[in-house]
């Protein structure tokens, strides 16, 4: 049986490896801000952006789930609905992002700014 | 001139190189969370932790004050005391660090969940 203190390690280290492994990838980014943004249905998902093929955006959707950052909910319709949504892990793994975004954005300013001086110069 | 859309671009990829970086180093992370802590002169952080060394502490204050997480303050007694502390770039970092640290609790939670339900059987 695993001891609370290499469980604690394991699932630090099982978080950061999912962290690294979604914000590498463009297409997981992608898929997290549509669902964010409410486009939640495959149909909808490749029509909102260009470039994106049903057989990127269902290998993302998969990993996703896998690691339990979406939902998928079949609704009983002809042609059955499917709709993805971000579950309870889901919506703290998006404050990781929200909190990359943000130091992306002080970057940007930062870069910004010296640009400016530059150009003063 | 990089245009706003090409330095959002760059940014983005910086603040995700950075958090790549800093979550991947274990001596990183432990001179953050000793800051963290109220642990922030050299001198105690190396006592303060086994196996940190002195020459390991600077290599890794030097890389979070490069990437403006940590600034260093010289107050002029004798000898100077030094001491380190989180710039307003480096509290947003902490946010990331906050939020992959939940992922984890709930990860290690998940997990201790199915041990006891594999011993329960």
């Amino acid at each position: 049986m695993q001891t609370k203190k290499k469980r604690g390690q394991a699932a630090a280290s099982d978080a950061k490896a999912m962290v690294e492994d979604v914000i590498r990838c463009k297409w997981s980014l992608t898929v997290i801000d549509l669902v964010h943004r409410g486009i939640n249905r495959p149909g909808a998902m490749v029509h909102a952006i260009e470039g994106l093929t049903t057989k990127v955006l269902n290998e993302r959707l998969n990993k996703l789930q896998r690691y339990d950052i979406l939902e998928r909910t079949v609704f009983p319709e002809k042609p059955p609905r499917v709709e993805y949504r971000f579950s309870e892990f889901g919506c703290k793994f998006l404050k990781v992002i929200d909190a990359i975004d943000e130091l992306a954005a002080d970057i940007a300013a930062a870069s910004a700014l010296n640009q400016g001086n530059e150009t003063d110069e």
